[in-house]
This record gives structure tokens, sequence and C-alpha cells, in this order.
């Protein structure tokens, strides 16, 4: 199974770590981990062969059997207290835990409790799943795709409906954008839709109001779908009937920004380079403080996780990351655009340097579309 | 303004307390008690009227001044140190922090850097604005009301245009729901809205699937609508056709308890004794283990929020919570039944124990609908 495989992985950081078991409590982690989706539960991944303890309370007994048939699961009202007991009792030493997911107050709790017990010790130990989460598997590969997917069709859908026509409010276009990806085979929107009209374009997280589209303005949509808890995460800008010279420009400036960011994702790239390849672009043009925030993130069971794609960021980018390239230029009080795809980051699979180009997951195209 | 009669009862609170200061770092209270809703904020609030300050990060600095124009904004990459600073230089000595929000590694954190300034200790306070919130004010009420309605209407008119007919899947029944609920004003769903037909009916917290509603079969269906940032909860059952009499009488049964239930909604209940209220009817008719969750919750920015209404909870109900009634009786392989309400606690005007019924804030009839 492929959870095992995930936990097989975790046990080899926990060893490198010198970790006896790791007590993961984020349900993300423990989701990816363990394969159960519930909305209470605990995960004891032991370092050595033996395996894993799921613990949830008695509304999810049914389906963590089903969820996760080879894990031992413990029924509890008390997670923490219950899988540090289960760690003292198989003789665990060092005891990883989240230390960036657990709060205070749980984290003084089961001290109290182990200070009890003899031998074990909480050691912090912040973010070892979701490094392994930067690496996205086939299973996983597949669920995006499908996400991204689900969306291009429904962008696709609610065009050839002429749902982006002048008169439309923005929430109208959102409404109908989500309810195609629902019809579409998603659980639900990956966040909330941005539509945003005029010069509403220019403000990067616009929420949708009843500001309608008019011909000879911007349409930016920014939205996606989440399938198997996995998320898409794509930006299309569009101009209703005929564009303006300003238009074209910075459309065609962050295009251009866009693909230099797409090409620098290459396994093993600098993260802050990755971002500097598409900034440059803007700042070269004289726009660089109209792109006020980072190129890109890692997308999966959270629409932002590792690694972080700006100019700050330390670390590079591994093959098999799941990353989104969205730059923008925003012009207060006139509009703005921003073009966004999600990739996967391609293996170096000779070697000897011959590079893949990542995978595009988004692929609804990208031309100025003049509606 | 309604956030800073808020901040003034916070601020009460913290002397209560012994606390100069207030850390607020949960987003949903910072939103409570600031009108901010961007997602990377907190909030000092000061003990006396030296009033509040709202830190976010540089994207939010247009919207931060929009939504909380009446408080200070600083601009940071770190919150937490900004603001434990900024207590610092204002000669804070207790600083109270949410210790039930905050993680380990973000509380080591400002340790560190209180442990190089003079005079401020951080104080574990648990709970302090969560216990504000469990009295709604009347913008809140008004929003939970609007709320309420939207999924009023979105059922009706479902069910009007024959959505809730033998042949649909429950997925398609819930992407109709959905889409007429944003339609009708709603930001987004509650949560993931519940479709269970047939025997998934008995599935307490069900997904929707390709499973088809068929004559004869109960649909249960749990939803909610968001409207600024406040959620309803509501679930009606219906049987398509002819219903049995084994699903009469549970239905009957389960209209009883949540009757008994809204009829135990008085200021200064017991929560325990409220939950009972329902529970006895159930069990009295052999079912009680077919009850398996407590009666309801509270609902507001969170939906579910204190107080929760189960066997073990201890304190009492205020004068103007907002809870859910929701009693329920699963057979497994058979079906199952849940009705919930969405309620206001009334307030005992009279002060002399002259009680009004709760206000019910989702009024779709409760009869056993047969469609």
């Amino acid at each position: 199974m492929t959870q095992s495989r995930r936990r097989v992985n975790l046990a080899a950081a926990c060893r490198a770590r010198g970790l006896d078991a790791m007590l993961v409590s984020d349900l993300d982690n423990v989701r990816y981990l363990s394969g159960f989706t519930g909305s209470n539960a605990a995960l004891l991944v032991y370092a050595d062969d033996r395996g894993a303890v799921l613990a949830t309370d008695g509304r999810y007994r049914t389906q963590a059997t089903a969820q996760a048939p080879d894990l031992e699961t413990v029924i509890t009202r008390s997670l923490g207290a219950a899988l540090g007991r289960r760690a003292a009792d198989d003789g665990v030493h060092a005891l990883g835990f989240e230390s960036h997911v657990m709060t205070v107050d749980a984290h003084a709790a089961l001290s109290d409790l182990l200070a009890e017990l003899p031998g074990v010790r909480l050691v912090r130990a912040r973010g070892l799943v979701e490094a392994l989460r930067e690496i996205k598997d086939a299973g996983e590969i597949a669920l995006l795709r499908g996400a991204c997917a689900v969306a291009d069709t429904a962008l696709t859908e609610l065009i050839e409906r002429g749902g982006l026509r002048p008169g439309r409010t923005e929430r109208e276009v959102r409404n109908d954008l989500e309810a195609l990806m629902l019809a579409g085979g998603a659980d639900g929107p990956s966040f909330e839709t941005i539509v945003a009209t005029g010069v509403n374009s220019a403000v990067p997280h616009h929420r949708p109001t009843g500001a309608t589209l008019a011909a000879g303005d911007f349409v930016k949509i920014d939205f996606g779908a989440r399938v198997g808890g996995y998320h898409s995460d794509m930006t299309r800008t569009f101009v209703l009937g005929r564009a303006a010279d300003w238009q074209r420009e910075i459309y065609a400036l962050v295009a251009d920004a866009q693909r230099a960011g797409r090409h620098a994702l290459k396994p093993g790239a600098v993260l802050a380079d990755v971002d500097a390849a598409a900034r440059v672009v803007i700042a070269a043009a004289g726009y660089a403080e109209n792109f006020g925030h980072g190129l890109g993130h890692g997308v999966g069971l959270q629409i932002h996780e590792a690694p972080g794609i700006n100019a700050t960021a330390t670390g590079t980018l591994p093959a098999g990351a799941a990353v989104t390239v969205e730059p923008g230029v925003y012009l207060p009080g006139r509009g703005g655009v921003r073009i966004e795809d999600t990739l996967i980051v391609a293996g170096d699979t000779s070697g000897a340097g011959d590079e893949q180009p990542p995978e595009l997951l988004t692929r609804f195209p990208k031309e100025l579309n003049i509606l």
C-alpha cells in the first residue's frame, strides 16, 4: 500500500534523527500516512518495523477500519494520552512530536502524563512529514492531474456557455464555475474562488462581489478543484472584447515572466532562483513594485504547502514536487493580470543532466483570451 | 463599533485574570475582535483603555486599513515577535496568550524573544475570546439569521424543482443544493454537505456518493450556508414515496426528542441536562445505542464552537447562545433519521423567570416530508 511505503519513509527519517517513534497530530499528515480522513485522529509511527497505531474517537470506528485496514486502531477520547501511554508501554525513549502543530496546552497535558511514566522523552520534530509530502508519489500525481482536469473542463464549459459576458456579476461567474466543478467530479473548490473584474483585478486576492463584467475590462479568475483531498490551482486572465494597448502590454509581460518561471522548474534549482527567474522579467520592464507576492508554492493535501517559491526561500526544488508558478502585475485603480499553472517538477532520469520539462497539469490555454 | 465593544469586554476579562494585555492569535478571534478577515494576523489587546494593535503582513496592508480603520496596524513578517516587542515597549508585565491555539514552536520563539526584553511574562489564557463568542450580539444574530434563511430557501427550491426524486445521485443533490446556496447569497457551504440515502442514512457523517435515491428510502440532508463568516446548520430527513412503519416510528421518535431538546434550551440550563432532555426520549423507546453523538453545539464563526451540548458537558447555557439541536437514530444496514435546527437561546427579559422560547433560525418544516 502507498501509505505503508510513506510510513517506511517516515520511520527512516525518525531513525536519522535518533527518534524511536513519532507522534503525528496534523490531520493532513495523518491522512497522508494512514489514508484515514476523519476530523479527529493522531498516529504513532515507530522508527523500527513495528508499524503504526491510529487513534481516533468512537464516531470513526467503522471509517477507520475501512480506510486504514492495515493499522491497529485505538478508540479514545484523548488521542495524545492514549498514544503517549502506548509509546511508553512499548519502550519508546525518544518520542518525536510535531512542534509546529501541537498546541502549548496539548503539549503540557502530554508532558504531565509522560512525567509519570518511565523513560519517554518528548523531542521537537517539526516538518518531518511535510518534507516527505514535498515529493509526490504516483497516486498523488494522479489525483492532482484529476483535480486540474476538472478545473480545466469547468472553465472551458463556463466560457462555451457564455458565462463570461458583459453584465454578469463576479459572484454569478464564481457560482457557475463552482457548480461546474462539482458536476465534473470535484468534492469542492480548492479555496474561495477569485473572480475579479475591472479595477478589482488589481487586487491580488479579491473576493467576488456584485460588480459586473464590462467590455474592455480584465477578468481575472483564480480557482481550483479538490479531488480526493488534493487541490488544483490555476489563474487565467481574460479581456472582454477589444484589449487596450496597456492591457496587451502587461499581459505579454506576465506571460513572459510565467514562461521563465516554468522553465526554471528544474530538480535541484534553488527556490529563490526560480522566483528570480520570473521576477527579473517583470522588474526589467519597470513593474517590480507591481508584483508583490511570491512566485509560487507547493500544492497537495493543502492548497499552500512546501516548497514555497519566493525571494527569501532557502532550499532547492526536488524532483516530483507539485508547485504553482503565478506571477502577476497589478496596477491599482486600473487592473491586473495573473497567470498561474500547477506543474510537476520532472526527475533527471539520465543522471547526466538530461532535463525533462515539468509536467503541466493545468492545460487551459494561456493566450490573452479575448472573449 | 461592534468590534470595539467586543474588545472592551475582552479587556475586562483580562483585568479579571490579572493580565495587562492579551495576544490573540486565533484567526477567528482576531476577526471577531477587529473585523479583519485576512489569513495571517494577530492582535494585541490591552487590559486598560489603550485599545489594540493589529499585526499582519504586507499583502493585507490595504485590507487591514479598510476592515479595521479604528486600529493601529503593524505590517510585519513575524506577528508574534512584533506584538511581543510592542507589549514590552508599552510596559506590559503579564501578557496572556492563547495556549489552546499557539503552537509549541511559536511559543518557544516568543519566549526566546521576551527573555531578552525586560519585564514581560507569558501567561497561559485559554478560551477568553471563545467565552465571549458564546453569546452572540445583534450583528452576529443578523448574520446567522441570514445564513439560515439562505439554506431554507435553497432546500425549498431544490424540492420545488424536483431535485429530490428517485434516480438522482447523492452527489447531484449535493451539487444542486450548494449551487442554490451560492446563488442565494452564500459565500460557500458551511461544511461538506451530507446527502445520505437508503442504508447510507444510517451513517451519521456520510459523504455523498453516486448512490441513487430510490422510492421508499430515507434521504438525510445535513447542510448549511456561510454568510459573512457565520454558519448555518440544519438537517432534514425525507422519505421518497410511501414511508414504511419503521420509518414513521423512528422519525416520530427523533422529532419528539428534538422537540424536547428545543424546549430545554433555557438560559442557565445545565448543558448535560439539555442533552439528557432529548436523550431520555430516545432511550425510553429502546434506541439509546442508536444515538451515538452529542445533542448539539454552538455555531458562529466556526461551525462547531462553544457551548457543546452533550452528556459530559459541564457549564450552563447562556442567553444569546446560538446552538444546534440535532438528535438522531441510526439503524445500521437499514437507515437513519436526524433532525437538526439552529436556534438562539432567549434572554429572561423580565428577570422573574418569564421564559421566552428560543428563536428558531432554520424554519424549513420538520414534518416527515413524503415527496
